[in-house]
């Protein structure tokens, strides 16, 4: 069809290893969807990329670090990175984020 | 911080009538996401805006249209509506999507 569908029983699971793995949903250019699912204690390590991310939490709960200045998330809670902003994760309890990215992230699939 | 922070229990319930209604989450200019919620029935009726946007099924069962063409989307799908294309949803079983815009719904806040 003309949008773009993922079935999420579809998306293949990829292994990211520490605890930690992703799930690529539906893109185009514009707008990347991503799961992460975490282990208790799984980090994301702080990086950086050009792209603006929007991370909300499916489940679990998570310590969300911008710019060394950190967060509690839980499920339902969201937040917009800017682009170029340092930027991770350590998961406190279980879960998922649900990443979204502007634009897509062509490394993710290349 | 330096990332936009939005606490789900601090997000405003919008009625936007018809058995849906909205709650905004995190945005800056390039990303807003939004929260809709339906009543088993309610529709988000046709209609298109530039903006890119990205559903995901948090809950519930929807018949998704772009441009006239269905699929049936349910907890864990998403789906990317290019700019400018025509789409609308039926609920068919009470739930809420995700909606992740780009740019921002300057529309929705003004």
């Amino acid at each position: 069809m003309k949008g773009i569908v993922q079935k999420h029983t579809e998306a293949k699971l990829i292994d990211l290893g520490g605890g930690t793995s992703r799930k690529i949903l539906a893109y185009n250019p514009e707008l990347m969807a991503v799961e992460v699912l975490f282990e208790a204690g799984a980090e994301g390590a702080e990086h950086t990329h050009p792209h603006t991310q929007m991370s909300y939490v499916l489940s679990g709960k998570f310590i969300y670090s911008v710019e060394g200045e950190d967060t509690l998330l839980e499920q339902g809670d969201s937040i917009v990175v800017p682009s170029g902003l340092k930027h991770g994760t350590k998961c406190l309890e279980k879960g998922i984020l649900l990443d979204v990215f502007n634009p897509m992230r062509q490394d993710f699939i290349s």
